[in-house]
């Protein structure tokens, strides 16, 4: 069975790793059916829309995603095809890898990001002159299912530490909601969990980010954690992400497009490819997903390396040097 | 002239860190008049209210008012005292100090946290079953209240750094409206700055922190950035901070009122000392609170240090440490 995957490399160093996730995922023995899409500023540019209705098709109708990183039209991608393949859960892994300049080497967490609600609603209004609104929506539905999927996957994956990260002290009513349908699930469940204020829990995260395995949060709160925890491993370059729906999936790495880099082939292609590895266990072959990944960490550890992670390498050593590994 | 300063300890450790901030401003050659209110979870337990309406008093006819931390009641006591002295900006300096075990040791950064608004608006409600929302407040009055506070202190203190952090490429209208503001500001100033998206910006803070210096946020950023700091400099034992109005003021350190270690005399007093050197500094007394500043630098350095900082030292022989480099 052949599998279609859409595959939209973006802006800046979308470009350079969308590529090389398709050439790791080439290397395997598994059939792939590309089709690329365009997205964001360059098409925008072009045809006037961020993500055309045909980028929105080709991944409405794709057995999974890869998308690599818009520049300032990133929100009207990103946002709409999170949508378009009605993904509910973000998941972030963020793992510290021996070797590397990680602020805290003892990192191994997981968000589970609500991927639908909380200010992410869109809807905002000027309500007077100078005075300006957005509605906060959660529900209990959503918070429901994103518990559920945490709950579930850290059982899946060998977690024991799940925390339910909330600010129910401020947001009574609504983070109150995402708390309690949280606390519910995991009764149901007779599982273990702790529950965080996500300020509190940004400053614990940083002194001990090895008391922590999965962090269920809403949008914005998971949003930030996950970038906080990027800081942690040694930077966005190296964080992957699934966008899991009940039917389809998109899979993107952390970061953005870097204009900064773009162009140069030095963008670190590490995010994407085990962004290509989630999407991987994502279709069923968990075991070319781990073959991915460890082949990925043997080059994390033994190099080539990206500059931003001190070395000279550039994208294509890097990959091929992943390849070579499989 | 004497200042009449309102002492509110409230629960668990700030019963313990209060008096040893009183202990060193009683220590200075400056008139005071200590008048002590209640708040908290006892008080709660006592009278039904956690901030009984004589304490609101209280701090609304004083000079300048001390807050120790609050437990459960925490933002039933702080969201409505911040308000009862019309603070708009609190004010949070994370410095990392010398010889102490920082996860970043070049550290300096100060926030600047909008106090008003935002998430923080209290307008929730339940509006179907299992469908919450809040709404958040942005306005232009707020934003360039802030933001005009941000820029002078930044030129008063000598920061040459100063970011505006925001989320505006999701919240559009309001967080567009809070940088649009602040840029605006800013122009009028003719003053340099850089704008972060926030959850970038949390990234950076923790690789390099030396790169920023004040930054400007919404409400909830700044609470979520300032604990990340507290992280980024050996943990929120450190950090102090003012909550700034037109007339009145109220200081207190960023921490909880620690239940865990409550009662057993170990609290580190220095964020709650820091907070009263904030307050010398509010009421005209900057060299006394350099003065505070200098000691407690000192004995940081050089100890007595309280268990948080791996020391064994007490609440009291830090205090007494301190008092005596006065
Ligand atoms: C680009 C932006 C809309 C997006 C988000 O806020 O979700 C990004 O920060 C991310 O985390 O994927
Ligand atoms: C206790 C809570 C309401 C408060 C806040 O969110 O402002 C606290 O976290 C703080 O930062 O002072």
């Amino acid at each position: 069975m052949t599998h279609r995957i859409a595959v939209i490399p973006g802006d800046g160093i979308g470009q350079e790793v969308t590529p090389a996730a398709v050439e790791v995922l080439d290397a395997l023995d598994i059939e792939f059916d590309f089709v690329e899409g365009d997205a964001g500023d360059a098409t925008k540019a072009e045809t006037g829309e961020a993500l055309p209705q045909d980028t929105r098709e080709l991944a409405r109708g794709a057995d999974a995603t890869l998308f690599g990183a818009a520049g300032e039209t990133a929100a009207d991608v990103i946002l709409p095809l999170r949508e378009v393949v009605g993904s509910f859960a973000n998941v972030r892994p963020a793992v510290s890898y021996p070797g590397l300049d990680a602020v805290q080497p003892d990192t191994d967490l997981v968000f589970i990001r609500e991927n639908t609600e909380g200010v992410y609603s869109g809807i905002e209004s000027e309500i007077a002159d100078g005075v300006t609104t957005l509605t906060r929506v959660i529900t209990e539905d959503a918070s429901r299912d994103i518990a559920e999927f945490g709950f579930e996957y850290a059982e899946t994956n060998g977690y024991d530490d799940v925390t339910i990260a909330h600010k129910a002290n401020v947001m009574r009513e609504t983070d109150g909601l995402f708390l309690e349908t949280a606390e519910a699930v995991a009764a149901e469940r007779d599982a273990e969990y702790n529950t965080a204020l996500m300020d509190a829990l940004a400053m614990h995260l940083i002194t001990h980010p090895e008391d922590y395995g999965v962090v269920i949060c809403p949008n914005l709160a998971g949003d930030m954690l996950s970038d906080l925890a990027a800081g942690l491993v040694g930077g966005l370059g190296l964080l992957p992400s699934a966008n899991v729906g009940a039917e389809n999936a998109l899979f993107e790495p952390v970061h953005g497009s870097a204009p900064d880099i773009a162009g140069e082939g030095v963008a670190n292609p590490t995010a994407m490819i085990l962004s290509a590895a989630m999407m991987l266990d994502h279709l069923g072959y968990g075991e070319a997903g781990d073959r991915v990944r460890e082949a990925t960490e043997a080059v994390l550890d033994e190099g080539p390396r990206t500059p931003d992670l001190g070395g000279d390498g550039s994208t294509e050593e890097v990959t091929a040097a992943i390849v070579e590994r499989l």
